[in-house]
């Protein structure tokens, strides 16, 4: 984390600490080792991004808590500050603006990053989705993430880990929702047939083994769909929608990082079979005909499910079961 | 390649087709469209390389070939001037030195660099090799390359471009060594038992589609391993140690840039199993005892050759075969 934001976080906390008392600027810059002019800074820096600071010439700084019946700011400190994880999340690298939170992670990750440092965006202008696409990603609504992992596998089995976020993603979502997500191979979440959530796992590896994997999450969270271009609202729906009220964006991170690290955790000690079915709770194409255009052919068939490896099994109409390690699924009818 | 470098090989170009005979600034200057004081500025460049150009105020330039009785200096207008591939090294990017050519092509690759697109370094200060080792890459005696390949293919089948690059490099050592080479699984080439060439395959890729690989190729050419650490002497060996007497690097590297594009060819247009014939043709661990290091564990058998995919096959001693995807080979009395 940046050191600024650390000493903001610090003032944050001790503000909250002190139930709504004052604390002196004195004692800010003691305790964080700053000067008194910087604590003024901070200050302003934390009323910028929507903090009632309260400041006192006789006693000090107070922070008011009137502000709460609104929406806390979504920025690092209020995320961090509730965090339950033991590993993910616990650094956070939080942006206004960004080009695409998974490019930044991965510049972070090169430089050494710790695994489980993550990157969100307020606004991404060119979010990424699958295979060079645009993941759309206006401002003040949703969450932008990218979560870092150096899990230690060979390159062979980073698919495994897209399945693994898939389960998170998908059970953060339900915690939210009254209707069950579901999953699309390998890496959509829908409601009611329309895409609420995205994964992109991105690698850097070599041959037989994996420096880093950089797992960037799109959910819309609040996005009204009504004010977004028809040819996303076609296919696109929001938690606030699928829900029927505004959901905080602070604590569904929060939940999303808790059930990535819970999930990762499962799939390390547990194994891969253990998340497969999972994951296989939430995958509503078993069973039915498919088309999957891949990068060199198109297959259409009868979903057979997936396989230990996470690979999509398809029955082509020669009663022949196909093996898919990469693609686009389209339902014949909707899942 | 970078506008100057163009230029340069321009200039070498026209005096090389004037026989020795001289061509004046003004037609340089007109040939290649730029300044008679840009064309010096080139000049003094070459001259600096090593080239041997006389300026005559009434004549213009010229070359001198009475330096060709000692070695070309080693660049990229020389290896590119007489190279014979369509892709591969078509575009090179030479440095005097470099941190590690892995390193800059993977950046240039990001920025979305050709494929076939080359970075070579006479001196590497942060030579890699697998799993975050040193490679050791003194000036002006070895070949440090890294080439860029969008294969096109998932990251499952990462480790078949190693075996690829394998063949070419053992291909490309063999018309110049009286000793047939020696592929250790996955990644090193030996002679005599000792290392001569080594490949450091990286990538950027999403779960099911790899962006982009850079193959890094380090071959000991005419290194003299005399002046090398007991550490480094014990392990390794050069062509010219092997075959007698100094190598070319200029032409050791465009043999080896024509076997890459070659053999990258053949897996493209026949397939894997075609390139893994050829591959076995050079392994000597087949039925030997070894013991395989991985990141896990260790095991020991006798090896049974590799798989359809590229994995090393070991009949452990319960006689069951276990398939190997990651890991250092040592053989019990060596290859």
């Amino acid at each position: 984390m940046p050191e600024k934001e650390s000493a903001e976080l610090s003032i944050i906390r001790l503000l909250k600490d002190a139930g709504g008392e004052s604390v002196s600027g004195g004692d800010l810059s003691r305790l964080l080792g700053i000067s008194r002019t910087a604590v003024w800074k901070h200050v302003k820096a934390l009323r910028k991004a929507g903090y009632v600071v309260t400041a006192c010439p006789s006693k000090g700084y107070s922070l008011s808590f009137e502000a709460k019946s609104s929406p806390m700011p979504f920025n690092a400190i209020e995320i961090n500050s509730g965090l339950e994880t033991a590993f993910v999340g616990k650094k956070i690298f939080f942006y206004p603006e960004l080009d695409s939170t998974n490019a930044k992670a991965a510049r972070l990750a090169r430089d050494g990053a710790d695994e489980g440092t993550v990157v969100i965006a307020d606004f991404q202008s060119a979010g990424k989705g699958r295979i060079g696409r645009k993941w759309e990603s206006p401002a003040g609504v949703n969450l932008y993430t990218s979560i870092i992992l150096r899990p230690g596998i060979a390159p062979f089995d980073a698919q495994k880990l897209t399945i693994v976020m898939a389960v998170a993603v998908a059970e953060a979502i339900e915690k939210y929702c009254k209707k069950r997500p579901v999953v699309k191979w390998p890496n959509d979440i829908l409601i009611a047939s329309k895409k609420v959530a995205g994964i992109l796992m991105e690698m850097d590896a070599e041959a037989d083994h994996v420096n880093f994997i950089v797992a960037g999450i799109g959910v819309n969270i609040n996005m009204n769909l009504s004010e977004m271009p028809p040819d996303i609202r076609r296919i696109a729906t929001s938690l606030s929608e699928a829900f029927g009220q505004e959901i905080s964006r602070i604590e569904f991170t929060r939940t999303l990082y808790s059930c990535v690290e819970k999930w990762y955790k499962k799939f390390s000690e547990n194994g891969f079979p253990f998340v497969l079915t999972a994951w296989r709770s939430f995958f509503a194409s078993e069973g039915k005909r498919v088309i999957v255009k891949g990068f060199n052919r198109t297959v259409e068939g009868i979903c057979a499910g997936v396989d230990a490896t996470g690979a999509l099994l398809l029955r082509v109409d020669s009663g022949k079961v196909e093996r898919i390690i990469s693609g686009d699924v389209d339902h014949a009818g909707g899942v």
